[in-house]
């Protein structure tokens, strides 16, 4: 039995600062690096993957929308065939970057608005599959299960992990409830590991109303950008090991 | 007896347009393909890359600085890490676009200011050259014959190849003559052809005080940005074929 | 008998250039200067101003969304608070450039998607008046005719003007019909010019389903950016001043 | 006997943050406010704009170069005609959220390498001192003393005024030591309290090598994005009071 932790992580910007992706890095096996569009650069990106290569996490590209104002979490009304050309713009330039420090470019996790709009858009989410199968031998897509976006990668035959959110609440069909509703994000660290845990041992989540749901991550999403993100972070890595589950990085699925 | 006709293309941004590429593509032999730092985005390089598959034109990445306002042609005081970091996140932009469409990038040329400042900083030449050379196997850094890049990429160890231009003047030390001095460009077809042929066939070149300077190009750089740049364009490969010289992609130099 | 033509004018970036601003000015009686959001910069605005003083044309701003590669052609989602506060920014920086070449700003215009999404959408349309009233007295709301801008406009209590498409079909409801349509677009000068001079003259216009609809435009726009723009703004301006009406800057409505 | 202190305000962009702007509120009397170009954006800067007029802080303009990468701290070439107009639109952009809100803008200070350049190049000075002439009337250049800038200011026949600061060494000569020097930033908040003491009351300053020189400032720059900021703020800001100085915005100097 084991479990990924993924974070989003090198989401500054020349002078600023997002997160404290150094603290994060004993607690998480996979990050989900920006690539300059709606955060990091050059410089920041370079800087977060020597900081993965030191600490042995995975490394992933995390692509979104060109809207840096906006942390790129605003929708944009882009064409199936825009967004392609935009994850593989994103997907080369992290790849290269990685690669000359020796690295290895592992997975693919779109980020803001482009996940959300490709979790229920078929084309969106086609379009990014295929940039994911053109962009580099089994890299794998890192998505929402039960999304459009796991669809698409089972249909462009590529890998594939699915991840969990340990801070939101999810309603009884299995969908994240929005953020925007009271309580749907959990801010505990003792809460967040302890639904981790029932989502990685007994492969259910309890639901904003009261009902177990099936769930089956690869992945376990923490955020960087929180106050309290360390401290969730660590106490999931640690409840997680305390109970003898191995935290190392996901392995990609293959539709049968 | 061969040459090689390069060109800056995908210079265009969203709905602006610079040059007219597809016009071009039956004289040139290599294309420089802006990366979308001075000029170029995810569809024009797309668009670009797909403009050069079909007429066999061989595709380098054309990485600039960051200033699309100022077309990179303004110096900007980057440090030699941040030169390397730059160079590796355009040419891995357009790798990956390029290699999605079955493509294969096969040079690098630097632009603008920061061809100009690589052209005589040792730094921020190899600070170039060190990112082609962890970029991918085999790529090939285009660059000015007698500048620092020359020696860099020998230093470094990878392939380059050295440009000429045919409607630029040289000074008798073999030097670019500054676009600020009078006729320091040359405007007629004919002329440029000319020069062309006396470059390849007798390597040498007739200096703006009259005097022949010896020049050994593998490729002869047209720019596709002008009013008569088809013209100078397809003079230079009408008379080079006339010639029985053959016009076909540089192979890479290594210094022995 | 009067009316004003009107113009989107300024919208190249830095090198690169949009439409011929020189040859519409003959034409024109008010120009929409591009703001540096979805097109101009603080250079191309300085020039666009003194083209248009140099002419007497009327000077307008032409505030868009910030997105540059997409021409502000894209709906993106702000929140009116922010639409309020990037027109102020926008109109600020454009007057400013205006009043200290010695002109004075008389409109605005808004573009794109910005114009599309206030002319449907209440509160984005009163963000929008509310950004023009604050931004400096008399300035004048260019906006489409019973569009929610219309409306806005009134309770704002800010002059407005209300334009006409010379080169645009209508519905029978007095809708522009989307150029997505087949034929919404007329590309013929002379009907262009025709349509221009019912309108004017009969304050009418002939539907696409062949209805008479009523119009009472302040302004016809005229597109500057296509190839047959400069045939289409000639054209009408002629046929106007051959039938005595007077071509001149619209005066603002005030709702009574 | 009064002074003023100045600090850099806004200076964050989107979701990013530099500064606790908020608790410098009440030791400062001016705001230099980032305009969009090196930082800030139309949110950001009334965000900013509401928080000074809340505090009764004066507002200023802090144009910089268009480089938010690199904050606005890489020297770029341009010209002083590309200065004039890009301090106009940052300005303009300011003061017509300013005005907006109810408030009044009162002084331009330039950002980084625009300071620094325009410090020692007559030119670009004069394109500065020019653009805030031409912005609004009685509009304050706050400058360096002793720099391009105050002979500039004087020539173009504009109010200004001078800054010291408080936490950087000075050579004999009265000119800042630069940062890279060793010990050229003072961090001890007493120690920058005893210095601005010293340069209000006795007009002077102790040099690194040791000499007192005369300087005569009308405000005391103060940094809001390090470590220590607040504590120096309020250390200058308390010293000064306990010795009965009144902290007030400056008033502009006019060359006799």
């Amino acid at each position: 039995m084991s479990i990924d932790i993924n974070c989003d992580l090198g989401e500054g910007f020349g002078d600023y600062r997002m997160g404290d992706d150094s603290s994060l890095m004993s607690f998480i096996t996979s990050a989900n690096i920006a690539c300059g569009f709606h955060a990091g650069d050059f410089m920041t990106m370079r800087r977060t993957v020597l900081l993965c290569l030191d600490s042995c996490v995975s490394i992933g590209a995390h692509p979104g929308y060109p809207d840096m104002q906006g942390f790129g979490r605003r929708s944009m009304n882009f064409s199936p065939e825009e967004i392609y050309s935009m994850v593989l713009f994103q997907v080369g330039a992290l790849k290269s970057i990685t690669e000359a420090e020796g690295g290895w470019l592992r997975h693919i996790k779109p980020h803001g608005a482009l996940y959300n709009d490709a979790a229920v858009n078929r084309d969106k989410a086609l379009a990014i599959a295929e940039a994911v199968r053109k962009a580099g031998d089994d890299l794998i897509l890192l998505c929402l299960a039960g999304s459009a976006m796991e669809d698409a990668a089972a249909k462009a035959g590529i890998p594939f992990a699915l991840e969990a959110f340990a801070d939101r609440q999810y309603d009884s069909s299995g969908k994240l409830v929005p953020r925007s509703v009271k309580d749907a994000v959990i801010h505990l660290p003792a809460v967040c590991a302890a639904r981790t845990m029932t989502m990685v041992k007994d492969k259910k989540v309890m639901s904003i109303d009261g009902k177990f749901v099936a769930i089956n991550p690869d992945s376990v999403c923490v955020h960087g950008d929180t106050e309290e993100a360390i401290n969730i972070a660590s106490a999931i890595r640690i409840a997680l090991e305390a109970e003898g589950i191995e935290v190392k990085p996901f392995k990609g699925r293959r539709q049968r």
